[in-house]
């Protein structure tokens, strides 16, 4: 755990060095203005996946193991219009009977029905976010510029349509045990030598293929304070993602909206998402509510997860299934 | 299987007898007008969630014995605007990259990123009904009436996020084999007989909590023909509904969009997902995407369905995942 | 003006009579269950647009007289998603640049162009409501039935579509001065003694074809205590609304949203808009800013209105103007 | 009128000379690329609403003494899903009957109700464009740059909401008889020439303030033949702009939806709209329908128009109305 006042000082050094924030060599090696090596994708120049190639039939013949009770959970939040979301996202759902006004029916079996409008933007609630979701000066996965494969209805290339089913190992670490509280603090950095805490506390090694959940207590906010939700969230920094990576997880993410430090000390915006999405292909889900999994000390499950084939959309609602 | 000559027969009846279509004695037994005998539910009066409490861990782990090959299978069809839609439905989704005007990127990482927005009903493209979906004249399952729990911002009851994870064994009939057509005529309804054939040439029997998704090659006509695609459907009849919810199945569907013979030949609306949802529990799906399945004669298997779980919804976009 | 012990007291006297709250007289003389002789419309019984036929070219050469500064002021106020809106109702709009993502322009002139869309209520913000928009136990204007003229993508009849231009002489009517007070209390009904004090007090007399519209200062309100603005509002009882319709107005409203006293002390949902649209064909027009008319003594003006032609609509965002 | 002829010489010299498409001398006076002296506005430095500074009460005064007969004309055409419409763009409105299902009233006086959603683009069916809809290479009137003035919400500047009301003289120019044909060839651009000898035929002369409008016949062609309506139009060129900018005029626009030849011979996208909006920060109206005062030999008339002030828009629906 990186700590506040460390993360203070290096802000208040960045200030005394001329508005320049200080980053670490690690960050600097991935430095968006130093290089832009970080494509073509070690999958391929063509590939449009990303992680998800790691998805063999091993991977899953492997996570089949992993049931034992033959129980099922939801790892998704309800969604409606009071759930907090990010900036100028919002979600509202109709429900409407065409034709019952003044309750008519249709037919001699007085048939009658219920049917719903959405307009909300995809990214409100537990969401599954592809590797075209987010980019790096315009540019995204594999040196897809957006210039050429973004259009008002949707991504041509790298759309959530083209991502094949999840189905893997989760894994999910309960970072709330590991800082001993029950929410933890909103400006705490999860470094690799935390996750490696968690891992070792848990028995769990990481494999390739995984989907990687962390637990910070965080959805006790909503509806609680959901300032504080949206404002602040801890999280992974660079290092950890990086380590990650290395890993060669699938995606990763859990109960937050950012999946990462947020905002992040060195005063780039999203820089651990942009660093797993647009260089690394690996996806990000977050809202995952794995707390009954914490609560029950499963610490990995077959993870399952389809999501709605909305073409064109770089992220999505989605409900991955745990089972173990 | 009913032929065009039986049913143009039935209806040509139908408008001897003064107007009134003579329904057979299994739908007279089902008929709303006389009686309201079909609540409470067997699964208790305040049940919400009908056949999907089927779905126990022995039924889990049953299921899982199914995955041999360790492949895995999205069911979904992709959906976009121009997707054929029942009626009134449509479908928009908007790429959009807030705050990027004019190339704007954020931050000292130039983080860039693509966000959606949707516009739609969710009942176009691949969907999981809900037994809160359809009503026989404003009663819905378990005798709750539109009156009492229908707002205009969703269902108090029986939403669509109440639904657990439906993981159990998924089984595709053929049906195309069947009647030996590419894509199965659309006036045909398939009897007790026909899917008792398909089951016995396929080597399966059903049992309690599976999942059955009919495949007639109409998915072929999306984009060819949606005109027939939305005009008119083959599928099962009344009796057969009644011989598979008697089976105790916990949902029914395939690749067409209305999951039961339509027009019915008796003038009634949609009387089979009537019957099933209101007073039988069992859920639908429709727009399956079976067609790999069948290809590969892999007629039963593992089936995963997380929905996104929108509050007071009835129906909800998925994708649910085939594992064998 | 009935006081707030008045209204107390009838409230009061309605629990002691068994749950019943007591009707005036006039009120009973209009009550639905007591008769439907309201219909057909005096205008004919296939009119469509009700009080709208007394817009005659001699009403528009009178109301042009008025016009002698040659200055001009809207009355709408601006709408977006922070306006207070009544229960279900909100409104989102959208900037989006089509196909310019990372800066791109078209053509060699570099055209560059914003687009918008809104998700929204047109109930939200200045708005005329048509005739159709409300009715007695879904019976609307001239005795059509919802279950024969509505759909779900929109009204067959009635619609605001076929609203001819009103231009017309408005009148403004300050309660504001006559009560004394900047901000009229929410529990103020306006009776025939007050509005024919009001006009006698800004010497105007009222003719076929006005349009009527209150200031109560209710405005100021918005952003301040929204809470307050959409729970409660001063207006014309039924009384007044009686003696209003029969001065042969064409419209009437003002600066709140519900044009009449609200909650109303009978225990009836809106009963003013619902006689006044319903049974005489009067238009209504909810969050006209009338202050800087009422600053300047401006009591009568050219008023001129064009509303969107949305077909099917039965409300409408507008921004009527005076002239004076 | 330049004819089909001229066209078809002047791009196919554009391929002979490698690609560049030749622009008149006209054009390179006002080209983005050889200077950005078309801003600050002469308006002032801050102006927001461009020509609407023209809109004084004399106009005012001089526009009303046009109406003799006290009638009056919608200039919009109804809008609603079947409308052809710009690309990506579509309109959409349900009407609901919130917490009516199954016939549900509220209140002793049975209160029911019709409620419309829209979910739509401002830019299907009538419309005013505002001068903060089009852009130079994104640069806005006066030189407010994207980066700076857009967000996803709406825009900072040059908003909808900004612009005053439009009373003045509106001029119908009837191109459908300096043509002598019903509908007006798409090819065909509207020279200076063309536009004085109608103006001379039509008794006409414009002046400072003058919104004009061309009637095209190009609104016979919607529901007939939707595909010309939106890949061609008829309309003013560069040369006509410049002139009509110069008459001081506050609008321009008509009853097609380009308001401007389209496809611009020149290969620019829009330069005409580009140049009116941006550089003259004069207001385009699309889809206006003047048939019935062309019917009428109305050429001139009282031109009143309120726009809904949706904020941070720059297009919204209107309904301007004739007086005469």
């Amino acid at each position: 755990m990186k700590t506040k006042q460390l993360t203070k000082a290096v802000v208040a050094a960045g200030f005394v060095l001329g508005g320049i924030v200080p980053v670490s060599a690690q960050n600097q090696k991935e430095s968006v203005s130093a290089k832009a090596d970080w494509y073509p994708s070690s999958y391929g120049a063509s590939d449009e996946i990303g992680a998800a190639n790691l998805l063999t039939s091993d991977v899953v013949l492997q996570a089949m193991k992993l049931v034992k009770l033959g129980k099922t959970l939801p790892l998704a939040v309800p969604i409606d219009k009071n759930l907090p979301a990010f900036r100028h996202r919002s979600f509202n759902l109709y429900n409407i009977q065409p034709g019952e006004q003044a309750g008519n029916t249709t037919g001699p079996n007085k048939f009658t029905f219920n049917d719903e409008l959405v307009n909300g933007w995809t990214g409100v609630g537990t969401q599954l976010n592809g590797i075209g979701h987010i980019g790096i000066n315009n540019v995204y996965y594999n040196g897809n510029k957006a210039a050429d494969f973004v259009t008002v209805e949707g991504v041509k290339k790298l759309g959530i349509e083209k991502v094949p089913p999840m189905v893997t190992r989760g894994v999910v670490l309960d970072m709330t045990a590991h800082y001993g509280k029950a929410i933890v603090p909103g400006d705490t950095e999860f470094t690799i030598a935390d996750i490696q805490a968690v891992l070792k506390k848990q028995g769990i090694t990481l494999r390739k293929g995984d989907v990687v959940l962390f637990n910070t207590g965080w959805l006790e906010l909503i509806g609680k304070d959901n300032k504080q939700f949206l404002e602040v969230e801890p999280g992974i920094g660079m290092d950890a993602a990086k380590w990650l990576a290395d890993q060669q997880i699938v995606a990763f993410g859990g109960d937050t909206w950012a999946s990462e430090i947020y905002p992040n000390p060195t005063g780039e915006e999203f820089p651990v998402n942009q660093f797993m999405l647009a260089k690394r292909g690996i996806y990000n889900l977050e809202l995952i509510d794995s707390r009954p999994l914490v609560r029950d000390k499963i610490w990995q499950f077959l993870f399952v997860l389809g999501q709605p084939l909305y073409i064109g959309s770089t992220q999505v609602n989605v409900n991955p299934i745990a089972i173990y």
